[in-house]
């Protein structure tokens, strides 16, 4: 399982915590699994991926008992709880976001603008990172089903192409109106007035309101910003770690080269650059505060930091 | 030819104009062409490629003969002279970006930063698209002679990957040092303060100063705006269009949706989208001229629409 995550074979925060609590409750079900094996297990898994802080959550939650006292259908229960729990948090989201979109866009339009919701997302956030509707695209899933009128912009999200691999897949089963594109054509979109909101998921949500997520979500921050389109995020309370105060706290992983040189996946293998040539490859980026429109999350839309936080600290 | 300049395989904006006098020279020197081949020949050839100014201007050249008076060896001649025009206007080019990035940036700095001049640039403009040192490649090879103390940020430049394939390998085979990067990795890059400029090419000035140029330059010169990046444009005056008033007036293709799904060329040939799914796919963008820190030509550098039409007006 570490290195499904660290391969992104298994990729979605959701997902990722809900892989490993998973994987962990089998473990404990085994009864050659001493608590000394599990806990050890449990604390390698959980520093598998340093960006999500699901990951760490649902770990941390599933080695809550006392110690001496592992008990392994308490550790399944739990994990079944969490799994549940993430299905339950992603319909909410999709609710509020709906809400939101509808209020703040469709309903703010003159009568005879007949043309569909344009919302831009990056990356994956639906059933193939949760197991629920997903976080950003759990939000057009639902506004497709109450409006029938909407267009979904994809990002292809190099290197490894989860816009193009994924949701452009899942937005064809789910028969919503879409469009995939290069990332560096998501400005020109833009210019054209042709994107009504951005809509991305998260990897970690600071107390301050930045945010960590797949690589390219800062630029396209900066690029909403410059045209005036409103710019969201998404995500379950799960992703917000109230101890981490800024992006500054939040570590920024670097993947192999061979990732920017080339294209690799279940549709083969190609290399196009030299394979001496260096590079840069951050996994995710970081996106300050000051640029985010709102925080859609499970108890509902915080248009500052502070009302979030105010919410979520009544709730740990 | 046509199909080579649609295809992309004879590329950059210098390099299509330079092939296609080459193509017509030859043709002209065929006993069997006549006059009416010949003309009609270049007139296909020069709508290959909308957006190229070069290729109009060359062409243009070569048909400026008298009718009933084609000379083959004056075509031939013609075309030696516009492809030696060409070697020498990059040097020109490379000499006044040079001296502007020494003077405004290496001179400017702390005598104890110590860090290389840092430039990204987008797309390829070398030795494989110019008949010379090229365009803004060649102004960093002119740096990198002067001073030894440069660093070039390359783009990998989606969906043909000329920064990937082309600008990668000639920065290596010129023993440049860089870093090949993903397109959506840029805003990273420069909120970390590692980009000291962007330097890119250009396939069409326009006379108020917006430029057309690969589809991503328009979204770097965004992202450089927001983190006070200077952003410059380098090319030879033929591709200043003085009868073009604005960006408005300049076309953009539209190219196929199978460049967009996967990638292909020598390298091999993958797909990774669903091949239902629709694509945008535009070849180049717009870059407004207020986002244009300073126009490198061959005739200086200059810091205002207003002065580079002064001096070209005067040459026209």
């Amino acid at each position: 399982m570490i290195a499904m995550i660290k391969s992104l074979q298994v990729r979605g925060a959701p997902m990722i915590g809900l892989a490993a609590v998973m994987v962990l409750a089998h473990l404990a079900q085994q009864p050659s699994t001493t608590e000394a094996v599990f806990r050890e297990a449990a604390l390698k898994l959980r520093q598998s991926r340093p960006t999500a802080v699901n990951l760490m959550n649902n770990i941390d939650r599933i080695l809550s008992f006392e110690p001496g006292k592992m008990n392994p259908d308490w550790i399944l229960n739990q994990a079944i709880l969490i799994f549940r729990e993430d299905q339950e948090l992603c319909q909410q989201i999709a609710d509020h976001g709906a809400d939101l979109f509808i209020a703040d866009i469709l309903n703010e339009r003159d009568d005879n603008d007949l043309r569909p919701l344009s919302i831009l997302t990056h990356c994956n956030t639906g059933g193939l990172a949760t197991a629920g509707v997903g976080t950003a695209i759990g939000i057009i899933r639902e506004l497709h089903q109450r409006t029938s009128h909407v267009h979904v912009y994809v990002d292809e999200t190099r290197p490894l192409l989860q816009g193009g691999r994924l949701t452009a897949w899942e937005m064809g089963e789910l028969k919503i109106p879409h469009t995939l594109l290069c990332d560096n054509m998501a400005a020109l979109l833009m210019r054209d007035k042709k994107v009504d909101a951005v809509v991305v998921g998260c990897d970690r949500i600071a107390r301050n309101g930045d945010f960590a997520n797949k690589v390219g979500t800062y630029g396209l921050a900066v690029l909403a910003r410059h045209h005036s389109v409103p710019f969201y995020v998404a995500g379950p309370y799960t992703t917000v770690d109230l101890k981490c105060a800024s992006a500054a706290e939040i570590p920024i992983e670097e993947r192999a080269a061979t990732e920017v040189r080339g294209a690799s996946g279940s549709f083969g293998k190609v290399q196009w650059a030299p394979s001496e040539s260096p590079v840069y490859n951050p996994s995710f980026d970081v996106t300050p505060a000051d640029l985010v429109t709102g925080w859609i999350l499970d108890s509902g839309v915080f248009k500052t930091p502070e009302d979030m936080v105010k919410v979520l600290g009544q709730n740990v």
